[in-house]
């Protein structure tokens, strides 16, 4: 198996650590299970990660592989592809990072889009000396049109949705996850994008699938969860404001039928995406909205707001989740600072008018 | 090229032609330019086109393809898939017969999930006759995310919606296109479908396009007909009720970022799609959660309704369309029974308060 949580990770973000496109990078240091033994990125090369996030200290960063030996003293097992690039096609420096790290034995883990298995040269490096090639976004093949099944699952699913892009719907998934596991509920995260997939070592890259079978890959999550758990936890991906992407958001919502669902949002962002001409609207006319697109298919009310409150101070981040509890009614927390807890507790309560035998 | 309006086709229907899975079937012979020869149904052999469908007692329908060369006197140009099989593979009988049309040097036109460009049986045959295998739903490769461009393009761009599949999205767009054009319009059918697609011999097969590239693909095609269009005709697919395809749907109207919807349905459809436990709403709700749903983007009001009132009389035709002209507000019409006038008057109306320029 290519994904084992104990295999030691560079992550490439040559160039952006930090930035708005290292998504899947910070993702896997502040969630995934593997070790993660350095980052690749020349600009920020002498720091640690915690001089850029904030947590960390243990981790370097670094701009080169043979940097990442001299430090382990042993070649690390996989380079994580930890940023996109513009314009969607790979930049020949980074070509030559991912040949050098095959040529060492080093696996890749590639969530882009472009599929590095089909690349003859990449995969000639890998073959040669025995490395493998994760494409994560590579979907499993023959998906099925969604039957409808996932609406009599006796789990309580929740999805999480949100304005944009990029605003925490793993996140919050992730945290409380945590928290229920914690208290010994039998809950269960569901990858839904390359970095939760990267995370977990499993889940249905969403916004790869053929748009036929978007929400028959969704059901399939949430079938196969069902089997063993009482709480699933949904990723969500993109946004129904989002014009790009708005259709995986709708498929994901119709093929994993949640009971409820969790919006979240981020401060300080006017629009969503970029260049659309959608400016970002308010917390009740975005609950209407998607309370109003889940019930054209199953009512699934929004039971609580994850504010994420990155770069505000203490007082801010406070002011502004009463404020959002204020507009909405409901319990509103940023789960990265303050933890999941009362996210969880919003969510059991709301278990108890459910109709169907859940289990929590 | 493949596609040539000239070339004769056959039309594969085995065994279901007129019933509910030979949808590509009718729309190709009501609405191709192609001459087509005969349909290949052994369960109506010997009968015409007209004993099922009710149109066209010119076209024989055969249960070999040896009787239409003996028609003929000579092989048709095409075989054309018109019927999609049961569970996606492709049944052992047609492959007889696909092999066997490739073998004499026809062309295959195939509009199924399944890419027969990828069976290497049916190349090998192909290639020893010269025969070229077109597989319609194949999209073009590396369609981009959407920009959001197409809010700002100058013409008037129409998409059809729906209660459901097959309830007559294509067909409304083909028959305003025909009757603007009549009337001297620079209008344009934009095919999003595989049957769009072999009438028009170009177009995006969306429900077939990576989930990401859906609304980029919608986007693309409205980009380019309004380069030499002034009234845009984009087909519609599956349904917002639809909860195997909405996402389909959705990326469909977030990338084409329509003026306006026209919204259809077909009597006596009480659920959406089968085993989706979702009934078919009312006209008033359908209206009130496309255009809440379009307006997260951008405003499209839904402008007039069109009624497939298949198997009616025409008094209750006419009332069915009454009833739903006092439910809506709206003028509502059959444009396969009455024409597509007065759905185009509608749009033209419409048009007039566009505060874009728009040209028609």
């Amino acid at each position: 198996m290519v994904y084992h949580p104990g295999k030691k990770l560079v992550i490439l973000a040559e160039g952006c650590f930090g930035k708005k496109g290292s998504k899947t990078a910070i993702g896997v240091i502040r969630y995934g299970a593997n070790p993660v033994a350095a980052v690749l990125d020349s600009s920020h090369a002498g720091q640690t990660v915690a001089d850029v996030l904030g947590i960390r200290p243990d981790i370097p960063i670094v701009s080169s592989l043979d940097e990442v030996e001299s430090l382990l003293g042993t070649t690390a097992d996989a380079l994580v592809i930890g940023i996109a690039p513009r314009g969607g096609s790979l930049p020949a420096a980074w070509k030559d990072i991912i040949k050098d790290a095959l040529d060492r034995g080093m696996d890749v883990w590639n969530g882009l889009h472009l599929m590095m298995t089909e690349d003859p040269e990449l995969m000639e490096h890998a073959q040669r000396s025995g490395a493998v090639v994760w494409d994560v976004r590579k979907p499993q093949p023959n998906l099925p049109v969604s039957s409808g099944h996932a609406r009599h699952v006796p789990a309580h699913v929740i999805l999480a949705v949100g304005s944009d892009c990029s605003v925490g719907k793993m996140t919050v998934m992730l945290e409380v996850e945590k928290v229920a596991t914690q208290r010994g509920i039998r809950a269960l995260f569901c990858p839904t994008g390359q970095t939760g997939i990267m995370i977990k070592g499993w889940g249905v890259p969403i916004d790869r699938v053929i748009s036929d079978f978007v929400a028959g890959g969704a059901e399939k999550l949430v079938l196969e969860a069902a089997e063993d758990n009482d709480l699933i936890l949904v990723e969500g991906q993109g946004s129904l404001f989002h014009a790009g992407y708005s259709g995986v958001t709708l498929g994901l919502m119709h093929g994993t039928m949640p009971d409820h669902l969790v919006l979240c949002y981020q401060v300080g962002r006017p629009t969503v995406g970029d260049g659309y001409g959608v400016n970002t609207p308010s917390l009740k006319e975005m609950i209407r909205v998607y309370e109003t697109m889940a019930a054209a298919v199953k009512p699934s009310p929004v039971i609580a707001i994850v504010v994420n409150t990155w770069g505000m101070s203490d007082e801010e981040a406070r002011a502004e989740l009463k404020r959002a509890e204020a507009e909405t009614g409901l319990p509103s927390d940023d789960v990265v600072r303050y933890g999941a807890d009362r996210i969880l507790d919003a969510i059991l309560e709301a278990g108890k008018t459910l109709s169907k035998p859940a289990r929590t």
